[in-house]
């Protein structure tokens, strides 16, 4: 027996080892998949591709539910081989979105931490299969997750069958990081005894039905590295906004050099804009958030950093390579969840959390639209950004003023689509600045946006926009015929700007 | 002493019995006052009205904080007498309605489960005075308060100054239903240990600093008796479209006949789909909502329901009536709790409860607008309806699929206001049907909202206008220059209708 066997400690499941193509050939039209994977972390790798392989000779479609997007190109095979009928609840893949917004596949664009509930009342069709990336399988039938743990605990306790890819290139190290904990039903519920950032509530593993394993597969192949770009000398500036908003709020005595748990988007700005943190006088950081990017580990490097916890881990290469060369270093200050776990508003709520998330554009009353670009076409997903700002201490969200040269303003009349209503946004951070939105009616939310965040190129033509829209009255007013005309000029002329200055 | 003194039972207070006008005479130009009341329910009456009558003589603006809308006639006095600077989280009279849209006051309409975190961490201004309705106050200085709990007991704890208002025609019998619990502060906070709609976790008043209470004022009228109207014929229908959903959930395996605990918004139709639940096969019912309106004690009476938590009680004449003649037959089975944990999104979420809640219009993809009349008139603001839809079991928004005769369609390409995006919608119902919108992406949702859901005389227009939207593509198609047409169309002409049809 080979030493890979090892990894599968309960040995009556050794005989469960079967070829990618063998479990792939198990996964029949119009069934439900349940895939490990969060933002390119801990994604099963062997059986898709297998999958895939099979499409070249079959035609047949799946429904894949994962945690968030995939990496090591699945959602673009995936989305190039055209098998899948129904996507959920998060993807960030430029082929995948393409056939979203081509209305070629089916994409629900959910709240992070609501999927496990759907799949634990049975909302959504049921898991045929959840495939699930593994470090090992325990004795007792634990399945001990990798690089992330997403809805892999629900997908396998719900599913009918599961198979488990045991990757070893994964780090070894990571066994004992995770903690998996249940919520269970609706109704039948104890509250979720959370109250740190640091505690362990759950298991080291994923608890299943062993006679639920049909097939282990092996593979040994690294996590798709982060897509992440240095932060620049814009997104350096966001940073030091959002610093001298928090020093305010020190000041103001609502917070302490501590400051208080901080969750970030995925994203190069939300990683910039953490990384910003590291030359700054707060001390004694915690992390409460879904992924941890590489700014979490410099910042622990530094000594900024004291915990963090996540429900997936997503690096560069040369900062993956340090960090799992290192990781005896680190493995004693993170817990990896469930992403129900990570972002639920009981826990966010509770601990109070800085939620730091990346807006596409918000509007001169602070409505976000994280998801779609002119508001017909899907970006990635509204992730966890819900979750989080919603039920957080502080709300923030980040975005450049301008994008395309100039030609786009991120601030606008009225969003082009929804994701977090004016209800549920404390601060907006630009380059320009921040507008810290708390406590303001709509009318004066647009005077702070006006003064700090709106690119100056955009500045006159909100402020007319505005003007005439306060001749309609109202508590949020707006000429409805032209709420959108920002969007339908770029459409038609290539530019947001309606008058002839100069561009930047 | 008088009778009403042994209402104080920590007799050191007494002699801070003063009038209403004295007590009003406190208020100084600039301060912001934290009032008791909860949709007319426990609403504080005598010291407002002696501000009011100040006005008179005198320029002065407070800043009204309070649990939700005030009964009593205040709110319209308050905007008569034009002396409110800004007020939240909600409110719901025309007069000060008025004054919002016109902006000659600030309204912050805010998350009601919200305000308490505000208040708690000084993001809003201090408040001077906390003028709190009381049935007594005990011996070791709890305040006993009345109908409504709302914000009171958060108020007081951090408000500099108490003002109390021991209110005789209130009935004593409510003594011992309130139940207060303080969530502490964010990041130092234990779970809340509700597990139960009939759980106790507090203490039976509001425990206070007594040397804040500056003045005791007694007063002696009931509250305002709500604005409801009867069933008509097609909210009956609607009740029946909700009760046909809820079966298909019970034959799913979803629900068992005692459902889950019901939340119902305040209102005339959420009250009628309630009440339609009398003659149904459900049983054993349990509520945990914010208002109890009649629907529920009907309910009561038939046996339905079997406790009700709230966090205030809001009757018709002469349902009043009856309820507080015969209230040693409900009073074990109720408890009225702070507008935090009636609505804390950890309970909800634990729970499971069903949320039943009154759309204002919602769009072909599951957007719902709650508060603004065409985008940018204030109706009443978003209350409770975004603490329950997004964190409950079941979101569902019922309305009319059409008002103003015809002129008007509920269900409408792109709402003009967004207070509850397409992530947090599950169900939508109108006369003609329900849509259950789990699980759908965007396309999948429009053919059910488009079968189900629009009225007859506007399901070509709106078919034509996807029609056209699909042409342009994306996840959600729109097409952005006519998205609010019908809203526009209806300022101009009077009708959302595009062709000569026959209205309804």
């Amino acid at each position: 027996m080979e030493k890979k066997f090892d990894r599968i400690k309960a040995k009556q499941l050794q005989e469960r080892v079967v070829t990618p193509q063998q479990a792939a050939s198990w996964i029949q039209d119009g069934m439900t998949l349940g895939l490990s994977g969060f933002t390119r972390a801990g994604d099963v790798k062997a059986v898709p591709l297998a999958l895939v392989k099979r499409a070249a000779n079959e035609s047949f479609k799946v429904n894949v539910f994962t945690g968030a997007s995939l990496g090591s190109d699945i959602d673009r095979l995936f989305a190039e081989a055209g098998i899948v009928n129904k996507r959920l609840p998060f993807q960030a893949e430029p082929t995948m979105r393409k056939k979203i917004n081509e209305g070629d596949m089916l994409f629900v664009d959910h709240h992070l931490s609501h999927t496990a509930e759907w799949i634990r009342t049975g909302v959504t069709e049921t898991i045929d299969f959840a495939i699930v990336e593994a470090l090992s399988i325990t004795e007792d039938g634990m399945i001990i997750p990798t690089t992330s743990v997403g809805n892999s605990a629900v997908f396998a306790k719900h599913a009918k069958n599961i198979i488990v890819e045991i990757n070893t290139a994964q780090p070894e190290l990571f066994e004992g990081i995770h903690d998996i904990y249940d919520t269970g039903k609706q109704g039948d519920r104890l509250p979720i005894p959370l109250t740190a950032v640091d505690q362990r509530i759950g298991t080291q593993g994923i608890p299943v039905d062993m006679e639920k394993i049909r097939g282990i597969v092996f593979t040994e192949q690294l996590d798709s590295p982060s897509t992440i770009v240095p932060p620049d000398e814009e997104t350096k500036i966001m940073a030091d906004h959002l610093l001298e908003f928090l020093r305010s709020e020190v000041r103001a005595g609502r917070l302490t050099k501590k400051l208080a748990p901080l969750q970030s988007g995925i994203g190069s700005v939300a990683n910039a804009v953490l990384h910003g943190m590291i030359d700054s006088e707060f001390e004694d950081l915690e992390v409460y958030s879904e992924v941890l990017q590489d700014a979490v580990f410099d910042l622990m490097d530094a000594g900024k950093v004291s915990f963090a916890s996540c429900c997936s881990i997503t690096l560069s290469e040369p900062k993956m390579q340090q960090v799992y060369g290192e990781f005896e270093n680190y493995r004693n200050k993170i817990v990896m969840r469930p992403q129900e776990i990570s972002n639920h508003p009981e826990i966010i709520r509770r601990l109070g959390l800085i939620a730091i998330n990346t807006a596409l554009e918000f509007d001169m009353y602070g409505n976000v639209n994280s998801t779609h670009v002119s508001g017909t076409k899907m970006m990635n997903g509204i992730g966890g950004s819900g979750d989080f700002a919603r039920n957080s201490r502080l709300a923030i969200f980040v975005t450049k003023s301008i994008a395309k040269g100039g030609n786009i303003s991120s601030v606008v009349p009225f969003v082009s689509h929804v994701d977090h209503t004016e209800h549920d946004v404390d601060v907006v951070v630009t380059e320009q600045g921040y507008a810290d939105l708390r406590g303001l009616a709509p009318r004066e939310r647009v005077e702070v946006i006006l003064a700090n965040c709106v690119h100056p190129t955009y500045r006159a033509q909100l402020r007319e926009y505005y003007d005439e829209a306060l001749t309609r009255g109202g508590q949020t007013p707006h000429v409805l015929e032209k709420a959108f005309s920002w969007h339908t000029d770029l459409a038609k002329n290539g530019t947001m700007l309606q008058k002839k200055e100069q561009l930047v």
